[in-house]
């Protein structure tokens, strides 16, 4: 994925685009992804990993919820990565997402992923260019092992919101009650970074390749969705599942 | 490494070397060893993996006794990779090997280890040619990360012993009371795929070469454990390790 330049690809939905009926469409894909997941489980030979990425109040926790929570939560595991610990800081960076990785028959989450090690990192010169490079070949690696060795299907989604979308949300988080408890005193200083960010996102999705990212305006929540979804659901709808019949013996 | 023919390569020790000062020379090694690995558990900058693969009756169990009981647990651990666990096995082959990677400051051996994939699994056919070939290469991509991502040591032994001294071994497993419980029915049926078993080796000797094998000759065990411990003391003594001093702040 060669120069993609984040500021010329539009954060909001296509004009056309009818909100309640693609809304309507929403309802029905969530209802076949239901069935997909649970057909996933039933036959696990197959596997899903859900990469979700995005600034500060992109609307990463939002989506969770609203496509994953109809789904059978023994087959979905979320697993949000934050700040290492002591103990995951003194392993090599992919330890402890390797340890969440999808077992076959789970869909895995994402929230936050591997690539904060190229990403956030990388804005705070916590690394160099040259280990920002060599880590990005691991993580290549990395999820080469887990297609071949693991059926694991990976799908990468970058939440892709304006800076003024994201001024507005990260206002809303002081003034709404309800969503006070997600404000973080940092968060309108990483808001300043903001090119900063957008840079070493280009550059990650330059260098690691060998599985696509999705780019997903995501001003509206409806439209997120609705893209999300459906990217799940083609993925599904072409592994060709079956129950699996009567075990022998 | 290519072109290793087990065969050709003496399962002993060099018939001019002293038992009884090779046996000494060992006693001050250990002692040594038991420094340098204080040192690095206090530095925690660098981490050591030592991978043990053998034959059944190989003396695998015996070298960590004998080369590691004499250093601090905290800094030491051992990890025995048996048949995989209906969770591991639902995950890519190297997920639990990963779990089981040394953090920063610490020695870990693997008493087997994630060669076994491409060698019991071989040998009885459970994967073909083209699946080896591509463990292999994420087994050298795993590798890579750890010795770039976690500044890991890896040392690799294969205990070289000969058809003849495991017949031995495993016959005294029947016959002496205090190695009964290490005798299992398989290991003769198992010891009959012998040829198979070094044609796997060879070739995991000749394609996972990012880190080179030691064909450790190891049917007299005061030789093995000398090689062994020899090759960490070098491998520690040349990270040319400092006490760190007090913490600032």
């Amino acid at each position: 994925m060669a120069n993609i330049k984040l500021k010329e690809i539009s954060t909001r939905a296509p004009k056309d685009l009818n909100k309640e009926e693609t809304k309507e469409k929403l309802t029905g894909i969530l209802a076949k992804l239901d069935q997909l997941q649970n057909l996933l489980y039933a036959e696990s030979i197959h596997s899903v990993l859900i990469v979700l990425q995005g600034m500060d109040a992109s609307g990463k926790d939002g989506l969770v919820r609203k496509v994953f929570t109809s789904m059978n939560p023994q087959g979905v595991r979320v697993h949000s990565f934050k700040v290492p610990t002591s103990e995951e800081a003194s392993h090599d960076f992919l330890w402890r997402i390797h340890a969440a990785a999808p077992s076959k028959g789970m869909i895995q989450l994402f929230n936050r992923s591997q690539y904060e090690d190229v990403l956030v990192t990388r804005v705070h010169k916590m690394i160099d260019d040259k280990t920002a490079r060599k880590r990005m070949k691991a993580i290549n690696d990395f999820e080469q092992l887990l297609v071949e060795h693991n059926n694991t299907q990976i799908l990468k989604f970058y939440l892709h919101i304006s800076p003024e979308e994201q001024q507005e949300r990260l206002q809303e988080r002081i003034h709404n009650p309800a969503k006070q408890w997600k404000y973080n005193e940092s968060d309108f200083q990483e808001a300043k970074l903001w090119d900063d960010y957008m840079a070493a996102y280009e550059d990650c999705f330059e260098h690691c390749n060998d599985v696509p990212w999705t780019i997903v305006p995501a001003d509206q929540n409806w439209y997120k969705e609705y893209v999300i979804a459906s990217a799940l659901l083609k993925t599904l709808e072409k592994l060709d599942m079956q129950f699996p019949g009567l075990k022998k013996g």
